[in-house]
């Protein structure tokens, strides 16, 4: 890797923009939301083969792959209906190779070769010729005691990790970090409350896991739904998330959102009720924030399984997902109607739609002390997102009212590449205006190393009643 | 300031764009649109203190502060509930400088910062430490005779203002302004006709100001606003502007409109004729354009009032609008159907959400004689803004259907930077045109005096019958 | 015209886009979808006037003057209602010249003057004091044979050019080039099935042309229309386009497509049908994709004849057609369960409205493997477009699911300088990703060959029911 890679290319920015990073690069990662499994850090054993650790896992290969006819089943994706898939990690590194040219221009492309390079220590490019040598590399590098989940992460400077959780787990794999020293509150790594799959009556099983939540009315489904915040809160936690198809929200009187409810768990629900409900709940969760100080997360704009043949074969988050022009203006006016200008609530915004940047969520993050803008988010997680992002909603919302990256992977390797293109492309953003005589540079310097450490640790500090963060 | 203030880093562009902003830099400002009270023009009384200059009436500013809990009340925004609201100049500016860093990367920190420099001669950085000396020297200079607005004017090289006023003023400023030779037809200061608060159902009070109009039925309201024009007219007006939350346009038939409109004034409103009569009353003061020559204007697509508690305490227009998407094709085909062809009709579009910068409004700009671009608007009057505005419209629409620059605000000593980062971005954008070989020097150089001066000098004149203008 | 014309300014950029452009400058040209009338090349006699060959039939050319008062009947724009229009070439060509400042920044300025000085080689600029030089030039070159089609053709390295036409037409054209050796499957120039003709219930006329086609019944249609297909596939079609207000697809079952096709031929069309028909019809279509091979094109959301005074003296196809927002997410859905994976199927997707680029396109094509992105089109086909369009999605769809550009044009001789431009901004935006070491100087020279040929070469082969192409 090229000390100057993602820096501008004109040299008199880039020397500014070399000069800016040394800011950042040596900061600790907050990594204050994504989806690595906890028990990879709790039970800290050594990583499968190379393919089982990049490509069957990663969402982003799989689905280029398949985009040219490579069918996820050929890359050892897992199937729901017990037909064969490819189990030889081997093959199935081959078949990356094979077609390594489709990732060109890609984030996916220039993460991995990054992993291969600064984790594993591989040299040379990867192509079909390569193809055995790097897996042999890596292979061999993983079977070493410093390549461990615990040894990497201290390797990765990893301040803090934030794994994501359903209401419904027991959190055991956090619970064997706390006894380790490694979780719980203040800890290294922690959890996040996830409750899409208790208010979301689109999926499939939902009375079930009601159920399984020990609620048979709504007053006893919130009061459930408070406990396992607390749960959480002990686990670690400072944040919740939401992952809903659109961003609205609602707020409706108890006897009204109590019907709905019971409802829906006799399995009357009426069209609109399901999106009724998810509405309701965000708001009684940002109420819930507002009690227990836990800062709300909001993913919303995903058609979720779009690929119907995908899903049927492989199920949920396997790369079938696409996003939708997604509206927030209205939609989160009842939320903000409510708690808005609360000091003891707080919202991060995240889109796929990247028009509602300087349309909607700059002036939102830029007008409300309760919201701020999360990072660029998926297809969005990218050198030029990641750019457009900072074009789009500097001028509005300024650098203050950005939550600071996300890395939001499943990727445990691929953490410090992703937050290491976040910074460089900052750092690009930043020089750009200071060459332009629009920034010093000693204000340049010190916002570059908010944005990349002190800004998101402030954020996602859980916030104590008075409003300030804990 | 830089003399390279906003332009290109690359040094060769730069150097172009150098030349070009040389082209454009001298010539006088032509400042069609916006919200300056001409009571400052007309009394010219020294201004008051530097905070209530340039932080209270300034809502992209307290906006900002709010954002990061710096309450509207404590920076002297007026309270509509007569709850206290900071008095002392002083410490509201202090408050603004102990928070300046949170004005990185926006136009608000350019404006600010040229204007303390270039105005008022303050020379340093703001900050918490220089937050009384910078105050002192303002106020000093606010109090000298070359600091009062008159002498301001000459000094900003304005050819002419326009403020804008409600057909309910009686234009009294605008009066004083004429009979001191700074008014009427072809004056430096002029009105513009601005009647949303006459065809706005939705607004409060509207009942009551039809009757301070002096109609009670729908062809007297049409009567009375064609002699309110004619009255603007003869206060210097050239043109009428109607912010709408969206572009729709609609042509009732005269009793449908009419039984609108008593149904309306009756208290027996139904849903959608607020929208309906918005719709219509476009059409109509079109047609009245026809008739006595005012350019119109249309600023659709900002959600008013968005947030409750900030207009429940404070009121209209001190922060709290959104934007949300914004339909112009469907919506302007039944007026550009009747006069988007008439030469005696021109009609300037702005906008809020830039998607439709490429989608819809270059093309209807580039299609039809009667429709003209504005300038990027509110959020998107910024360096990045004008930058992707030129990328986004020139292609289809070309530089000769926009409308030039328009600063919209009500900070008058903000005018002659605004324009000049209109200027300098313009400057930029030709520049990479003629560094890519795209346009030779001498065509860009004249094309920069067009888009600072003579096109919206053109545009903005009134039309007389035979489509010339006047 | 410079050998750098729009390379990117910075110096080390520009050298490393010289080189890359220089991998892709002197490859054959492919143009697999345009609207030249196939009778120029079957009948290879000289063209007209100047002006009848570059101004009267480019709407992008007479609606730029339109939009500033020079009405399309003194262009020469043939009328619908018999009223006069200017025939005079001369007459013409002078009023172009007269207002080219208007074209300033636009592609319409680039494609002219490099069609004037490469193609009929005028020196020095266009303007009203040489007009009547240029267009004498012009006229001089165009009696000799060299200037003939068939010899420009093989001049501009053309390999192969598609045209397009309804299924209505005979196909003479074609025939006679197959008879000359020009034609016919494989052929240098080909034919694409376009039905909206067929398939648009509210273009005026839809029944007598069903009826012209020889259908009574929907079975009937269908079998014409396959028919029409075998006939267009041996005139060497490899692909079939639709033109749609908008991207919705649906697969009603054959009783109800039936029924619906027998209320609209009886004239008792309820509103949505004609939305529903289309939709329906493009599954169907897709459907004779996977037995017939067409690749299938669809270009969604222009609203046609927007300019409702145009289209009445001027009808259809003469610059009075708007963008307008397109969703493709949901739209495509019901296509996409049915044959988004099927290897015999492919679907290449343009748009008019490049939000969808990053949100909706470049997911869908990098995710299916039946769907391609096609190049910007209409007034995105510009060099700022073709640039936005690779920023928005090369990062998730990669470059390899994009289809190769597409002139998309009417203008024979403006083909070569169309693929030039394309050409020179893929290698500058390639250069920005080698020179911020995102990609190696040897894959980018690799890239540049495929987008500028190979890959249109291989999207746009008919394909076999295996999946190969043909």
């Amino acid at each position: 890797m090229h000390d100057d890679h993602l820096l501008p290319a004109e040299p008199g920015v880039r020397a500014i923009a070399r000069e800016l990073y040394g800011h950042a690069k040596g900061l600790p990662l907050i990594s204050p939301h994504g989806h690595v499994d906890p028990a990879i850090l709790a039970d800290d054993q050594p990583f499968p083969d190379p393919a089982r650790l990049i490509v069957v896992p990663d969402h982003y290969v799989t689905r280029m792959l398949a985009s040219q006819g490579v069918a996820p089943a050929d890359l050892g994706v897992p199937s729901l209906d017990g037909s064969p898939v490819e189990t030889d990690g081997r093959t199935i590194w081959r078949r990356l190779a094979a077609q390594w040219h489709l990732f060109r221009g890609t984030p996916s492309r220039l993460w991995t070769e990054r992993v291969l390079a600064e984790v594993f220590g591989v040299d040379g490019p990867l192509h079909a010729d390569t193809a055995d040598r790097v897996y042999d590399t890596i292979a061999e590098r993983l079977a070493s005691p410093e390549f461990r989940p615990r040894a990497l992460f201290e390797r990765f400077n990893l301040e803090v990790l934030a794994t994501t959780e359903s209401p419904l787990s027991d959190l055991g794999a956090h619970a064997k970090l706390a006894a380790d020293g490694w979780g719980g509150p203040g800890g290294r790594v922690i959890t996040t409350f996830r409750p899409d799959d208790l208010v979301d009556l689109d999926w499939p099983g939902w009375a079930d896991r009601v159920a399984q939540l020990g609620a048979g009315t709504y007053a006893e489904f919130l009061d459930r739904l408070r406990e396992r915040r607390q749960a959480f809160i002990a686990a670690g936690a400072t944040s919740s998330d939401h992952g809903h198809p659109t961003a609205a929200t609602l707020a409706l009187a108890p006897q009204q959102a109590a019907a709905l409810f019971d409802r829906a768990l006799g399995g009357r629900a009426e069209p609109g009720d399901a999106e009724t409900f998810r509405a309701h709940m965000l708001v009684e969760f940002a109420r819930m924030s507002v009690e227990d100080g836990l800062v709300m997360q909001l993913h919303p704009g995903a058609v979720r399984n779009h690929n119907a043949a995908l899903y049927a074969r492989h199920g949920r988050d396997v790369g079938g997902d696409i996003p939708s022009p997604t509206e927030y203006v209205r939609a989160l006016k009842p939320l903000l109607d409510e708690l808005g200008t609360d000091p003891r609530f707080r919202i991060v915004l995240y889109t796929l739609d990247e028009t509602a940047f300087t349309r909607e969520l700059a002036p939102l993050a830029g007008g409300y002390p309760a919201v701020f803008l999360g990072a660029p988010w998926w297809f969005l997680d990218s050198p030029e997102g990641l750019r457009r992002y900072r074009e789009a909603v500097t001028e509005t919302a300024g650098f203050y009212n950005t939550a600071g990256f996300v890395d939001d992977t499943r990727a445990f390797c691929s953490i410090p590449v992703r937050h290491d293109v976040a910074r460089r492309v900052d750092a690009g953003f930043l020089a750009r205006l200071v060459a332009e005589h629009r920034l010093p540079l000693d204000e340049a310097a010190e916002t570059i190393a908010d944005l990349a450490y002190h800004l998101p640790k402030r954020v996602y500090a859980r916030t104590v009643h008075n409003g300030a963060s804990a």
